[in-house]
């Protein structure tokens, strides 16, 4: 009865005289963990538990402004710490159960959201492709044969499939954005440090950013807005600075894209990208083509430079005792960290300096850049088959963002020939995520695309 | 007859008919290599050929405010590039022959200053003390016996002895504060980034600083103001962010002082230290006395981590191949970096940033925090017999505060009971360069103490 609600329809349902028992409980009965994108759920007594807080916190307050998520269910990514449910990062080994939410998990719950259950991934959050996972491969939510993309690939699918309105996911090289293209779902992957990191299994520190999933541009922002802030106990969170100015974009923003764009021989990809960019240029936005051999740099210095081996500070401990109990790809990848220096890590961080410098000249002369979210679609077949180099292609467009400190909003642009869906991605600089979701809601009213694989049509 | 000139005298003396050649040719003809201050000076022909560049250009423009500085000779530590002029790092074997200036000379240059000779500094800017140079020690401008403080040697002692008004260090640990207090002068170490590192010879280069000494804050702020500004070459540049407010100190300014001071038992210092806080509250400000444990931590974080890796990165290739050339204390330091780990890196990173995050905690209380540049004076044999040790502990007070990213202003405040000087520095957040110099200059005249070692008076 629930399904496919967005945000605004579970507050409605409430309005009109609904209870979280009454639409929670329901909902919880129907899944499962045989439903692999489920590493746990909440059982009912933790489902009724919350539920309780929420109506004693509504008959305190009163006050509908402060609980903007009054009982709205929400899944989390498994490296997110969800208090008293597991925290696997999908390697059960590793598993810990913390007592304290995440700080984004706390905001969202004072916000009145409810925690469903807690969504697989790649291990570690190391993989762009949802099939590094002791727990299963997650399918794509519209074609079982095809991979989800990752590493959120939980939290995508059960947004994409409208069991909840909103995920939170992570993204460091793309997870948080991957998956979304691969779902027609909006995935929106915040500033650097806007979201706090506190109560996160970290995969690169200095990259990782929390994400947001939902299936409309605006229940993203919303959802973003209330999990930001900033947190002094997280040395990387950040506040946004006084002096950059959120100005509105222009009636016709400029938007910088690929000279070449490269879909490793997709050809419906291909197809649907020149389709996406009639609808960008019919949005009223101008197309300036650049040459994106620079961030082709930026990619190198990620896949092939020292900041692997934050991978490997992260779980350095148990890597050296547990090496075994991890999935051999993310094992392959992240015992390579041994290879690198504390020297070839400040050399990285020069070129890394001096690249940025460049971007940023790139950056300030458009509006944005606007990319295809993925460039291809995998069947989890041939991923098994080859592993590490089809899940690079998967990050062509994703994996420079973070390195730059610029933000990104993935958004569902339509659909192949075949029936999977197609995104863009728009990239701005830091702290221009509002810019970014303004653009991102006026392009989603104008295509009106069913939401997700709900079937579900989107309502202005 | 121009010794002890500030930048003002210099000036007026043009002012008042004297040429260039009148000033430098003699000026010049009095120095001398036999001066273990210096490794290179400029010869006749060279300074004929920027005096003529300089009236040629005054020709030209006949606008003063176009050249601040006309006329005024400098000092260049000898990591710093002057075209024509051989950088050698303090190792002869590394030396090469720049054919442009660094960006800073550059633009001093476009001032209208005048290049004069490059300083002795600690080989590759790796120390405090000003004895690790085959060109030899730098003595104390008051006491030969007594080391200068290093690593900007040179520079800081041609200014104390009033050769020249200013010069240009550098300060990645501290080495433009630590001479500057042990030679009765100022030292100016800015905001990171606010002076371009292009043509500097790299020791950390995410901590390097270029700074300035001269005998008074006007005039250290004054070439500051000159040689900044946003260098797009140099990654590690950056502009003041709109959102800082350059507000003024208040009248009462509140500064945090060490709970507990530390001289390593030179108690000359420790007295000359009492001395100096009645001198503060004399100034008006109020004194809050805070537990330094913390940056106690960060300090131990840059002698015994990761960034002494970018020493060896700066150099990698010169100190694989001529390992045997480089000075055996400045060998053992850098080659430590071998130790470290890209995994070690990111880890200090983490540790730096949780450190930063409490420690701009307690900046947030006060206007500034004050302390001891140096805590304790040392002969030259001492360090000589004991050069690791010793040289940490001239760093006491200086080496936490690139880390922290914060500017400091390192001033004189009088002497011991033995003549030698003692100083303070002032720190306060980044791009507070301009509110630590006001204070400074309210200090100076204040206390009215002769200039360097030049015996001349402060003039109000």
């Amino acid at each position: 009865m629930t399904s496919g609600w967005t945000v605004d329809d579970w507050l409605a349902a409430y309005r009109s005289g609904s209870t979280p028992s009454e639409l929670l409980l329901p909902l919880l009965d129907k899944l499962s963990l045989s439903d692999v994108t489920w590493i746990s759920l909440v059982d009912r007594a933790h489902l009724e538990q919350q539920i309780k807080t929420l109506e004693d916190r509504q008959y305190a307050t009163n006050d509908e402004k402060l609980l903007p998520l009054f009982g709205v269910p929400f899944a989390v990514k498994d490296n997110i710490d969800v208090a008293h449910l597991s925290t696997t990062a999908a390697c059960p080994a590793f598993a810990y159960t913390p007592t304290t939410n995440a700080f984004v998990v706390e905001q969202l719950t004072l916000g009145g959201a409810i925690v469903i259950g807690k969504t697989n991934l790649d291990q570690f959050a190391t993989g762009l492709v949802g099939v590094r996972s002791p727990y299963g491969a997650v399918p794509n939510a519209f074609n079982v044969e095809y991979i989800s993309g990752g590493s959120s690939s939980g939290s995508a699918s059960v947004v994409a499939r409208g069991i909840v309105p909103f995920s939170l996911g992570t993204d460091t090289a793309g997870s948080g954005r991957v998956p979304a293209g691969l779902n027609n779902i909006v995935g929106l992957k915040p500033t650097k440090g806007a979201l706090s990191g506190t109560g996160l299994v970290k995969a690169c520190r200095t990259l990782d950013c929390i994400s947001v999933f939902a299936t409309t541009v605006a229940d993203a922002s919303a959802v973003f807005e209330i999990c930001r802030g900033f947190d002094a106990a997280d040395g990387f969170s950040r506040s946004k600075p006084a002096s950059v100015v959120s100005s509105d974009l222009p009636a016709r923003p400029c938007f910088g894209i690929p000279a070449v764009a490269e879909f490793y021989g997709d050809e419906q990809s291909a197809n649907a990208y020149e389709d996406a960019l009639k609808q960008i240029e019919a949005s009223g936005a101008v197309l300036k083509r650049i040459d994106f051999t620079l961030f082709d740099q930026v990619a190198a210095l990620l896949y092939n430079g020292p900041w692997v081996a934050e991978r490997y500070a992260a779980i350095e401990k148990f890597a050296v005792s547990n090496a075994e109990d991890m999935h051999p790809v993310v094992r392959e990848i992240i015992f390579q960290a041994k290879k690198y220096s504390a020297a070839d890590t400040f050399n990285a961080f020069y070129q890394l300096a001096d690249l940025k410098r460049m971007a940023d000249q790139i950056m300030a002369d458009v509006n944005g850049l606007l990319v295809p979210t993925a460039p291809c679609h995998f069947k989890i077949t041939q991923v098994e088959a080859d592993p590490i180099r089809l899940n690079s292609q998967l990050g062509k467009y994703t994996n420079f963002v973070n390195l730059l400190d610029w933000c990104a909003l993935a958004v569902p642009m339509g659909f192949r020939a075949d029936g999977l869906p197609f995104g863009l991605t728009l990239i701005a600089p830091a702290w221009h995520d509002e810019q970014l979701a303004q653009y991102g809601r006026r392009l989603q009213e104008q295509l009106a695309l069913t939401r997700g694989a709900t079937g579900r049509p989107f309502l202005r």
